[in-house]
């Protein structure tokens, strides 16, 4: 690999979290190129001061290190083994960065991919939000070879303010994401269940939030998510479809293991009502909408 | 009633909760009599310097304040109106605070039934734990008459560090509880399950209570609950019978106003599960190993 300054960054998908990733590196000085299939996510990238690209192929021509932030292990797979896929092109001995939420058994399949190809791979999801990968400082579950976190360290430095290290294997950073998916997941169908619930009782939900947030019954999601209700404002900032994809490898890896997962299963059910009412791509918090929608209570924004 | 000073308070039931909101009294220099069936309760509050009594009735004869902290709306019904029940012989003009949980229509009842006595009443419901009560810090969250929650100042600020005036009328109060109550049930079931299943996908539990109390993931109830696994300690802080009960609640009130509540019917049957594995009376965070006795996973403390 290239020394520091002269290190050549791939990255694919430019959503909010890839921008702000990839944004983060520009400001460190990284060359960086990036795809995206979305034109409009490649020209705001491009005014940022990125090298566009017109496939993961182009990307990735002789990138050091490629970090992919596209939706999940379907895109991830496409990107870098599929027509045009970036992983024949990247240097000779680079690294593959994988930050999409998927199976840890997804995740060790494509490591074995990449090593077969002789690149390395660190498994990387990603947790934080927009807000906190524009600034840099996202959180990243890891797993990996100590040298391929030794050889990252300035990239990871970058686009973190923390990075747990969970182990040498390719499996264990996607199932610590996995396990924040499914309390996250439950903690938004709890949340939107229970405001709606209060509202059923004609409590002031406004005053729910306030009490809540200082009791035992809060959560990080119910502090984060129940303003959006109370605003009545459902601007995508993590999409329903996300946790219909998240909880929904929670099921498959319950189903493959034998190990149940009620809880998971019922939250999992609220957000396929949700995208079955055609919200799926809204914010997360439309939960709250999908019951007040079907037991007819009038939730902020929705009077008339 | 009497100068503040000379107010004499009763306090019925002596558990946890109820001998710390009393032993608080006393350290501010109240009269305090109390009463509660189990004879080691009593004598505990005895030693702290109350005096014991025979019966609800005993206990409350003047009283110019009931203060009543059982278990549920049955057993706070039977110690105010049944036989040997305490509010025919409080002071004239005196006033029931009633803590245990129940539905905002029990207390509307209760509220109702002491007003026709001539007895004030709030609805007064209470969170915070053991430490908490007996440090005189407890949360409470209260419905009542303005002129009820004033003659009450000095013995709240004696028990709690933040009272939440919710409303003039009985019911809020248990509306608001019940609202927490959902949520901390749904969030100890959804603990044991990620925890478990972290667990069935072999990872070192303690290092995802760290990751996961850093990140999105995060409840108040995983963060308080898990050390309990990690540790192997079931012994009962707060019981799993305490959320077969509070959740019943949820669903009862559900029923009655046609308001599903799936995400927490599904934890409701976790706890009853592991109530039905003859755990009712250990800590909550007993469902933990109600899954793992089901999956055949060993947690701490579960060795051999």
């Amino acid at each position: 690999m290239n020394a520091t300054s002269d290190m050549r960054i791939c990255v694919l998908g430019l959503g909010s979290m890839g921008l702000g990733m990839a944004t983060s590196l520009l400001r460190r000085g990284f060359k960086v190129t990036g795809f995206d299939p979305n034109a409009a996510a490649l020209a705001r990238f491009v005014e940022a001061g990125g090298a566009g690209a017109a496939s993961p192929a182009e990307a990735a021509q002789g990138a050091d290190v490629l970090i992919c932030v596209v939706v999940n292990a379907a895109q991830t797979e496409a990107a870098l083994f599929g027509p045009d896929g970036a992983a024949a092109g990247m240097a000779r001995g680079g690294i593959v960065v994988s930050s999409a939420t998927m199976s840890p058994e997804m995740a060790r399949d494509l490591a074995a991919r990449c090593a077969a190809m002789g690149l390395g791979y660190l498994d990387a999801p990603i947790s934080g939000g927009a807000v906190r990968a524009a600034a840099g400082e996202l959180t990243i579950m890891a797993s990996g070879a100590p040298e391929v976190f030794k050889r990252l360290e300035p990239v990871l430095s970058a686009i973190a303010a923390k990075v747990y290290e969970l182990g040498d294997e390719a499996g264990t950073g996607a199932a610590f994401k996995i396990v924040n998916q499914l309390l996250a997941g439950v903690h938004i169908a709890a949340a939107c269940e229970a405001i709606t619930f209060a509202k059923a009782m004609n409590l002031d939900i406004a005053k729910v939030y306030e009490v809540i947030t200082a009791s035992a019954g809060n959560s990080w999601m119910f502090e984060n998510r129940v303003p959006h209700i109370l605003e009545g404002d459902y601007a995508p900032r993590s999409a329903v479809d996300i946790f219909t994809k998240d909880l929904g490898i929670v099921s498959d890896i319950g189903r493959t293991l034998k190990f149940p997962t009620p809880v998971a299963a019922t939250a999992l059910q609220m957000f396929v009502m949700t995208a079955a009412a055609g919200m799926g791509r809204d914010d997360d918090a439309s939960v709250a909408r999908m019951i007040a929608g079907l037991t007819g209570l009038e939730l902020p924004g929705m009077e008339g």
